[in-house]
């Protein structure tokens, strides 16, 4: 048998709900069963799986107001928890419309008269999803959706800090009959995960450096490709040409939303010297604004910190910080409240790079801002961490944050905004560094990670010898 | 000091050269170099980098003689040797002509009025290549010329067992400027190679599978990509309405061509019930006309035995199979001429899957042929192997072929010809199971392995609130 693991509440800390692992031998039989599946759900082709993701998408609309409610227990937020839903439901529309034509097997031409080329591709048998507490619901839909109209059958193991939404999902999810036997979610922790790497072709993680790694080894010795989504540090620079009040509210957002709990918030900002001051005092004064959101769910905008472990390392970094010279204008503090933990909006000065405030991953949301004098030391400051995930930069014209941008180590560069790679899913980009590995998760490259690509070379010419004894033809 | 490595000659058996590998620090000193090297490198632009492969080129035909005697050294073999050096020259000249378009940045449509996206690519930094001795020269660079014209550094240790080529084509190498500092190749063993991926930024190995496995863990480690093209065990099916002349005329060249040491020969045979007896007397009559290049490298068509080792694994398969009741109607058996060690095309039938020369990788001339009575037992045996590299179909009208190769699990299929990926390089493969990881070798694909995508996110209104605040827009 084995152990079930009690889940914590984010907001009231009590261990309210409870998981049952599979036992090893069940998720191999379900890996099994779906293996068959995916022989029929590539069968039908891509026209009656896109009927059948919509069929999804009525069956998670009905369901609706379960999936939210799941969510918020899930995580302590409200609005953020109608976003993901909003956003999954888009996202299998925008999928649903990329597809046939991603799947398109094609004739090309050669330079070689004799051989005809026909290019096709076949979907991965099994996909695994491990995905992460700070999205549950974003975050363990973003690979599937595409992986299913690839044709793949698909298993996801969400994190077990974040799993209730998960019931209601599969209830909305078993009112498709075509869906039953290549989409399944499966509760469970890291070993669940480790299992479940053994039984897959693919797979997909988001989460931290060092699970990814250990994801990542043991993909590499069973010879499946895996597409890591790891942590980040992303930087903004705000050039003195900047629009101040636009950066200072950009930024704030880009740092604070979901209580930076984000793999792509700001969590380091470098400001030109003549306008530092201005930029902080801004920031401070926006900063004050936000609430958090207690004692109801719906008082605030700032959430609780959903993990309790996260909100050790972030108290950790603030101390950290702090020891060393850091001065606090806001927040600055985890707070208990009602049994959960909680940080306001924080804004820091006087930081450098010898603090983990500026160096590791904090995921809460913590505004450290540090002035430069050229921008040549601003690239330097940016391109100082093991991470390369994104990066925003505020300057006038758009055209020189551009060229600052193809200086900077990462895959996504938001321009006069932040965090744009959340709304706008088109841009293809590569995590950088310790913030992941493998092809693109954005923009129509995601689906063909889905695919093996397979060539079929013909010879055409009636010609009785093998290319070898005529390779002047 | 690291210790010398003495190498044996293919031939002679005598250990007639010596390479001396480089001392660790000596190895990330010279690793470090060409990461400021690659600096200028990916700042000239693609047309010097063009300009570049071509006085390459010009200087490898200026060194053409000594290259050719050196391959011939290096793999007791001839006519092999010359294709290695014109493929190698040609795929200089396909990829100069390809790679401008496939570096183009590109602005993009976005479904958000208010934001542009501007994509574009970056290279990784410094590619390590780890190259085996089948095909010396063409494996050590099939990746290099992509990566370079990519804008990356090549590092790249061939095989020590076939290391005689380096010298010269350095010599090469070294008479154009503009690559002395972005192209390496180093002389060494296991723990060369070993240490060459802890000091770059992507790797590509090609080798077998379980040094492959190796590299691709310790890739994964340090969140680089691999890209890994390992063993096959290619089958050949030939249907009962196949051109018997031409399909025996194939599969011979496709097991024997380089003494069947290629991934992608064809080393086993399944042969409709009906054609069986034709099939296998016209294959060995065709078999015993191929003479050994011995004594003389003109001689004959057959080479030595490169490795040592790969000459008692044949030996081994051999072995198991006559011992399992297999009858060999030309060659088996493993001779020792002039010190070398060689092997006759050797056609075996009365062969089954309990036999290592039906299952595992053989590497040798060896042509096993088995009956099927059916097109589905023709398929599961195909697909009955841990490798999914290549296959070839004979088979008339050739769209039946291609029905047949749908359903076997490879990323290339040669339909009425055999090996047609060795000389036709635009299809896109991925390598199914044990055979590989990572994106296609062959097509644009492979060039765009080296290139990291960045996607530039520009808001482009004039609205001060970030879109988080305005996303009905």
């Amino acid at each position: 048998m084995t152990k079930p693991i009690e889940i914590r509440n984010p907001r009231t800390g009590k261990l309210d709900y409870v998981i049952i692992p599979p036992p090893p031998k069940l998720l191999s039989q379900q890996c099994h069963r779906m293996r068959r599946g995916q022989i029929a759900w590539e069968e039908i082709g891509i026209q009656i799986r896109i009927e059948a993701l919509q069929q999804w998408k009525q069956a998670i609309l009905a369901e609706r107001q379960n999936i939210t409610d799941a969510l918020v227990n899930d995580t302590g937020r409200l609005s953020v928890s109608i976003l993901e839903i909003d956003t999954f439901l888009n996202s299998i529309d925008r999928w649903c419309n990329l597809a046939p034509q991603l799947l398109q097997t094609t004739a090309k031409n050669t330079s070689i008269p004799f051989i005809a080329l026909r290019q096709t591709a076949v979907p991965y048998t099994l996909v695994g999803v491990i995905s992460p507490w700070n999205f549950p619901l974003l975050l363990s839909t973003i690979d599937t959706i595409p992986a299913l109209l690839a044709g793949c059958a698909v298993i996801v193991k969400p994190s077990e800090i974040t799993p209730r939404f998960v019931a209601p999902l599969m209830t909305a999810t078993n009112t498709v009959p075509l869906l039953r036997d290549v989409l399944n979610f499966v509760e469970g922790a890291g070993q669940t995960g480790a299992a479940l790497i053994e039984d897959v072709d693919l797979i997909c993680f988001t989460g931290s450096v060092e699970t990814g790694r250990f994801v990542g080894e043991a993909a590499a010795r069973n010879f499946i490709p895996s597409f890591l989504e790891l942590g980040g540090k992303d930087p903004a620079i705000v050039l003195e040409s900047a629009d101040l009040d636009l950066a200072t509210s950009a930024i704030l957002w880009g740092s604070v939303v979901n209580t930076g709990q984000s793999c792509l918030s700001i969590e380091r900002i470098y400001v030109a010297e003549a306008i530092f001051e201005e930029f902080y005092h801004q920031l401070v004064t926006k900063a004050h604004r936000l609430q958090l959101a207690y004692p109801t769910v719906e008082s605030g905008e700032i959430g609780p910190i959903i993990s309790e472990n996260q909100a050790a390392i972030i108290n950790e970094h603030l101390q950290d910080a702090i020891s060393k010279g850091a001065v606090i204008h806001s927040g600055g503090k985890i707070e208990e409240l009602g049994g959960g933990w909680w940080c306001r909006p924080t804004v820091i000065t006087e930081v450098n790079h010898s603090m983990k405030i500026m160096t590791e991953e904090t995921f809460g949301p913590i505004m450290p801002i540090m002035p430069f004098s050229t921008i040549e030391e601003a690239i330097n400051l940016a391109n100082d961490s093991i991470y390369g995930l994104s990066a925003a930069i505020f300057a006038d014209p758009p055209e020189l944050a551009l060229e600052i941008g193809m200086q900077i180590d990462v895959g996504a560069i938001s321009i006069n905004d932040a965090g744009l790679t959340f709304m706008m899913q088109e841009g293809e980009k590569n995590a950088f560094k310790f913030s992941g590995l493998g092809g693109s998760r954005m923009g129509a490259a995601s689906l063909k990670r889905f695919l093996r690509k397979k060539a079929f070379l013909i010879k055409t010419n009636t010609n009785k010898d093998p290319w070898w004894f005529h390779d002047e033809e």
